[in-house]
């Protein structure tokens, strides 16, 4: 243990060395410098880094012991004594996560359903590139991605997602926030105050746009997907939209309606940012809808994620753009970091090119599929008349409930069953015009965890 | 090799399976979207994921091949043919570096002169973490940072910089590039239109607070450090300042310049940022500077990077701060991201806790010394007149040369000889007041060939 400590003494003083050390580390200790538990060099180390004989800091240290202030304990060497920890310190909470409630299932969706990370293959992943590494893969990366990355993706959205892109036009982001921040920035610069977004949608994204200073205007979905005709009605200029697999409903956008949103998109000049959160992970027998990117690339922002597929502590996310519109979010992006890390990147590269990434999806795939096939039957079986409704891909389902349930009184029923699970309506901007649901994250379950949280759900259903 | 394609097949369609698989595929590769060398899934696996016969795709494959489309190779499965690849990927060179000469040696600083990477006990920390890893580390990270890498900073930073701080007042960030760009915009929130920035300093950074919006207005540095009457005349409200090291002069604040500082920020109301970008590295003799922000934390905004210490490529760093200008900073912070690579920052942590950064930072030290000692000697020997000054620290050092030397023609000179150096002019804004000076960034280099590159320099010395 070759720790480092900063002390400061002054040789030529009237004050012994010895009593300069031990009044240094008793006054850090006191004001809170040193923290409790912190661990000191040995007495060896620190006399070598001050140039000092070690019988000084020895009896410094002894000196400290004795008044305690510091603890020696064989073996684990000096340390801040730790009963002084008067003040735990305070994490500024304005910002985190309300704390989840000790809950039997918690069906939340957003960072808490999150299905096994593959340890092992991001591990070898990671390792072989940090094995294979030079010099400059340490350096700061390229700000639009690691060039290995920008052709992995651009190969696999290729070839799983159907979008039009070359590795030049992908851009490596922190996470699909960062993409969506980027793009706000960009689209004020173009005097676009308001951006259309999906009813229901993600309530964090609607708060998100608000914050970046664009107006979010509420645009409704039904089974088709967004409602085109009212799109336009809005007179926004720009759209976000989720449309293989629609943010939480599950539908996805038909065949009419993505014609008639590139066509908007073209009469009007507007733009729409594709939000293909969660692309890659679809489950249902038969062809998958492939990007909308594909029919309009001069139109559409694609953007997708890992967070879905892999982890969201990963931040990484990435968008394909038209030259221009990729240039001025590399543009703004330089305003705020200096890109993503390299190593991650790389190790997310390695996981696509070796085919490890499309077996993990596969796994995860089977895996989300027994839940979906579980939920189904426990549907079916403890909330009649209800159905799951939208296609069978993602970490999530939607249960579309009978018209005349009261959507509140299931939630807060589950609730007091020590089952946490959104209704609809927390999705929902405008008063509802869909029927009442419940939004289910069931990545995350024990198989049986499914049948046994809606068996809690169902005892609070009319009738259950 | 489980890969996915994404293929739309029609099923009651008049042209049969085959000839829509095969035509798909086709069009996708003419159209660019299935690159070049792009490996798709066996004719098994897209079969089964198609629900089709696995003699359709065989033959829609093989008619493929016969056209020249795809290429089967024992063993590496069926691909897109490379000799398709007529454009190269175009990356996007606006925000990439200019490429680097082909020379020798390189004494450039800023992400160039990178010192070994530790990659044996980042690979075990990381290891470790992920080992360790329960779902919610691997969920959106808290957006302060994790709060295990908070509480070992917070440690860290006050045992080895004697910073004052707890726990809940440091901030994770994807590197002091974001901390900078957080700074400014909370600056521009209160008013302030305009940053002091030390000169010579990083033209790096003065670009990067301008393209923020704020004005850099520069503020001379002599040998005690940045010059505070200068700063105060300027009337700006905030300054960016490297007490510890200043760069690229490499001198250290004097006791009474610190005092006179705080005491500008304490009668002023103004905010000083502290930029501690090496101050971990340090391989001098003797007690070494501690942090400014201990002497007015209320004033004083501190900030570290691994950039230095650890590598670029990490994108991390962090922010000491008074609570309410950090809630600030975070509120900031949620309009451009959802935080930091999570398992980076767990693994930053381990290094950190088990003392494995502190023995890093010593045998880089170590390194860093050599480097400085042969620099030392060299300088004697090829550069007559010239001296190395500034502080032992760092990656790079400051060689100031004779008043009559012709620093422009040294540069060019030692360019002719394949040694790329910068000038100190490169450093300042405003027109030389200080010697002419050559800043050499030495970390990266073999012991021989710092003697080698200053030879080389040398040689373009007037009576060399």
């Amino acid at each position: 243990m070759a720790l480092h400590m900063a002390v400061e003494v002054v040789r030529d003083s009237r004050t012994s060395l010895t009593a300069q050390i031990q009044s240094f580390i008793k006054r850090e200790i006191s004001e809170g410098i040193l923290h409790p538990g912190t661990r000191l060099p040995s007495s060896r180390r620190l006399a070598g880094d001050l140039d000092v004989s070690r019988s000084v800091v020895v009896e410094a240290y002894g000196q400290l012991v004795a008044e305690g202030y510091l603890e020696a304990t064989q073996g684990a060497g000096t340390r801040v004594v730790t009963h002084l920890d008067a003040a735990p310190p305070v994490v500024p909470a304005l910002l985190d996560e309300a704390p989840v409630p000790a809950v039997r299932w918690d069906l939340r969706t957003g960072g808490r359903n999150l299905p096994a990370f593959p340890r092992r293959e991001w591990l070898a992943c990671y390792q072989r590139v940090l094995q294979a590494a030079q010099p400059a893969d340490h350096g700061y990366p390229p700000l639009a991605g690691e060039p290995g990355l920008r052709t992995e993706l651009a190969r696999y959205l290729g070839r799983v997602r159907g979008v039009r892109v070359t590795a030049g036009q992908v851009m490596v982001v922190a996470g699909f926030a960062q993409a969506l921040g980027l793009l706000c920035t960009v689209l004020r610069q173009d005097g676009v105050d308001a951006l259309g977004i999906e009813d229901p949608g993600h309530p964090g994204q609607r708060q998100f746009v608000h914050e970046t200073g664009l107006r979010p205007v509420p645009v409704p979905v039904d089974e088709e997907g967004i409602d085109v005709d009212a799109l336009a009605a809005t007179g926004v200029r720009a759209v976000l939209v989720t449309p293989a697999h629609q943010f939480p409903t599950g539908v996805t956008l038909s065949p009419a309606r993505r014609e008639a949103l590139v066509r908007w998109a073209r009469d009007t000049g507007g733009r729409i940012v594709e939000d293909d959160y969660d692309g890659g992970l679809w489950y249902e027998r038969g062809p998958r809808p492939l990007a909308l990117q594909r029919l309009a690339p001069e139109h559409v922002v694609y953007a997708g994620t890992a967070s879905k597929a892999l982890a969201p502590g990963l931040r990484l996310g990435w968008v394909a753009a038209p030259p221009d519109l990729l240039a001025r979010l590399l543009r703004t992006r330089a305003r705020h970091d200096l890109g993503t890390d390299g190593l991650t990147q790389l190790a997310f590269a390695e996981l696509l090119r070796g085919g490890l990434f499309d077996r993990h999806l596969r796994r995860l795939g089977a895996h989300c599929r027994e839940r979906r096939e579980a939920l189904e039957e426990a549907v079916r079986r403890h909330l009649p008349g209800a159905t799951v409704t939208g296609r069978a891909a993602g970490l999530h389902a939607y249960v579309t409930l009978p018209r005349h349930t009261d959507e509140a009184a299931l939630v807060a029923g589950a609730l007091r069953r020590s089952v946490v699970v959104r209704g609809g309506s927390a999705f929902r901007v405008r008063p509802r015009r869909d029927a009442p649901a419940l939004v289910v994250g069931h990545a995350h379950l024990p198989r049986a965890g499914v049948a046994d949280a809606l068996r809690a759900i169902g005892a609070a259903y009319p009738g259950g």
